[in-house]
């Protein structure tokens, strides 16, 4: 029913399946970055999901980032639907501190992505499954 | 009680106040642009915001999002809360042309602002004060 579509999957290692979105880790180590896509057909626009999926979008959208944000102790959360390259409604939530190698622009194109050694992968998704494990309340 | 940062204040001229969030036109001829600043104070995430308020703010920006794309053909919107440089929580909702002097890059930096004229900015505020009359539905 759900298809993630192929430049996203070659990207981006799963993290989790919350009630709407399938969240993932960017195969970035740059950047704390997540992508949340709702794991609905055919939706390249927010307002193209209904009013229920909407709500449910911006509460996973709201814990991811808050959760992240404590986590790594980022000075500011980016969060953003852009989709000029892959059309699939997909919510980034990137983790920004004043050292990294794009502040204060924004992340995309700044510089190349710096993949994950299989190692350092591995460890940040342990991490990650244990933060994400429960969805936000609200989503049920 | 609430008070628009002076950079936003700066780059925008004020279209309407909807429930929760005051609407900006970004004053940058080369993309239909709007801002939406929820008017609350001291909130710089998404997260910040309580449940109700995170409600409103994903209906008026898809509302706001679905209606500048009916009135401009825009292939793509663009939504995102990034605030790197201003703090304040303030969501950019940006109509994309494959024609367009970025794509598909993001807007943040591709090209110098060009300000409307005079003229310019009066008609399209006249259009956007009609299209953006009545706030969404689900904001009561």
């Amino acid at each position: 029913m759900f298809d993630l579509h192929e430049r996203l999957a070659a990207d981006t290692v799963a993290v989790v399946d919350w009630p709407l979105c399938r969240v993932l880790l960017m195969n970035d180590s740059t950047y704390p970055w997540l992508i949340l896509v709702p794991r609905r057909r055919s939706v390249t626009e927010i307002h193209e999901l209904d009013a229920d999926d909407r709500q449910m979008l911006i509460e996973e959208v709201a814990a991811a980032a808050h959760r992240l944000q404590s986590a790594t102790g980022a000075v500011k959360m980016n969060v953003a639907a852009l989709g000029n390259v892959v059309a699939q409604l997909h919510v980034h939530v990137v983790a920004r501190f004043t050292t990294d190698s794009a502040w204060p622009r924004p992340v995309w194109g700044a510089v190349p992505a710096t993949p994950y050694t299989d190692a350092a992968l591995a460890e940040r998704l342990v991490a990650l499954r244990a933060l994400l494990a429960e969805p936000p309340a609200g989503c049920d």
